[in-house]
């Protein structure tokens, strides 16, 4: 059972080449397959023993990976994971690998699977109670961030309104810590209408914002059901997206539109929700 | 009064040296300049308009710019500022620029200051009431983003325990936003001696750990004078400074190791402390 090791020499074996030119512009696997548009493959990558221990234990389907020896045996009973059954460990020394995927990896093994069918914002929160809810925020270490924050203070799903960059983009799963790949999250098609359907969900939705008029973060987070909305550094939430929500909270001390990253303005606003359910 | 601009067409120009090479390994003018050592020159760099406005404003004599003309523009009135008679402002096209420091640079322009005399502990912390102390956090980018969490949640100063990066290294003052030049800081000679002494000076001595027996952060963060205690990701605080603390207290739900980043966790412990004192 487990996955099969298959010894790669060759940097131009053809079946390593879901990993192939990840920083590529053009050409990078993890770029999502759009019809008629750019190239991409449609790929999900992991980095690392942690990331990919994570891919293996989310709803992403890995089918192949390929890492050191080293990494290999590091990752010790994930491999016998039945999800993996038959699926390829391509090992290869750093050397190779660093001429497929065109930079030296320090973490040594990568896994890929394919991008899932995209959940609905109703799939996404379904059961949850804490919601996170981005607009604008198109930094993917951001959102990286944002979904280890979630993870890590017990945030249930995160939702994308407009303008935000892919959340399954090879830099935000590693800064996710594989997190991207374990809380549910889904695309606002209809923003910010999905603001609203949220509230007839039976969640307060609460706007994060340095206005001065803002209430306290302190008090505003205990109720039931709660939505967390951030927008960009520096722009901050849309109008459209502010009035459309329940209450204008603000981190107490962080005025200024640089005063707190906006991953860290939202783990405050989660620490906050977690201290109010304790 | 303020900046003399000078134009700089030669890349080899040495009235630009203190910028040349930001990138290199062995040369790079922001490494400490260390009696017998490594060949830094000991210099601070400020970059982009806001950080370098940080500069300008803080205890950092900015002895030079560099920059295009359009971030000139856009320094406006800073460059009228008085620590900055007579100090050259280095006008460059891009093009010029990047040869000069060995990349191209977004932000379009630099300061650079000498390295001020270091502050003790005792002026690091002299009137503080909130402190944040670090020990084996040596990730610049943590160490930059702590200083912006400390900048922009009320924290007033930051000392460094044993294991710690160096708070003037580019990158830092970069992601700080230029609060590491802003926040009194200082390094600890006799680690980990300062947390006694922090003790006998009326700080309660906060550990940040995710040991389950350690209390919920709420409620522990009200006395009148307070020191947050973070260690690196991972590691997390030694046994010899967690001993010499008064309290050990958790983040709710942010269990095991790699559940927040130390900058996001710091974060929150600023947050309540600022919480308390609402």
């Amino acid at each position: 059972m487990g996955v099969q090791v298959v010894d790669i020499d060759d940097p131009d074996d053809p079946r390593v080449n879901d990993f192939r030119d990840l920083n590529s512009v053009d050409r990078r696997p993890d770029l999502p397959a759009l019809p008629g548009g750019r190239p991409g493959k449609g790929l999900v990558i992991a980095e690392g023993v942690l990331v990919v221990e994570r891919m293996v234990a989310s709803r992403f389907a890995t089918h192949a990976l390929f890492g050191v020896e080293k990494r290999r045996v590091e990752l010790g009973t994930t491999l016998d994971d039945p999800s993996l059954a038959g699926v390829p460990y391509f090992r290869a020394s750093a050397e190779v690998m660093a001429e497929v995927i065109g930079f030296h990896l320090n973490r040594g093994v990568l896994a890929v699977s394919r991008r899932p069918p995209v959940c609905t914002v109703a799939q996404a929160v379904a059961g949850a109670t804490s919601v996170a809810v981005l607009e604008g925020v198109n930094d993917h270490e951001n959102i990286g961030s944002i979904f280890r924050n979630a993870a890590g203070l017990g945030v249930d799903a995160v939702l994308f309104g407009a303008g935000c960059a892919d959340p399954l983009y090879r830099r935000c799963v590693r800064v996710s810590m594989g997190h991207a790949l374990l809380v549910p999250f889904a695309r606002c098609d209809d923003w910010p209408g999905e603001i609203g359907w949220l509230r007839e969900q039976g969640f307060t939705t609460i706007a994060l914002t340095p206005a001065p008029d803002a209430v306290p973060l302190a008090g505003v987070a205990g109720s039931a059901k709660v939505a967390f909305l951030v927008g960009a550094e520096g722009p901050g939430l849309t109008r459209a997206a502010m009035r459309n929500c329940d209450v204008r909270t603000q981190i107490p001390m962080a005025r200024g539109t640089d005063s707190l990253n906006v991953a860290t303005a939202a783990a405050v606003a989660f620490y906050e929700r977690a201290r109010a359910r304790m």
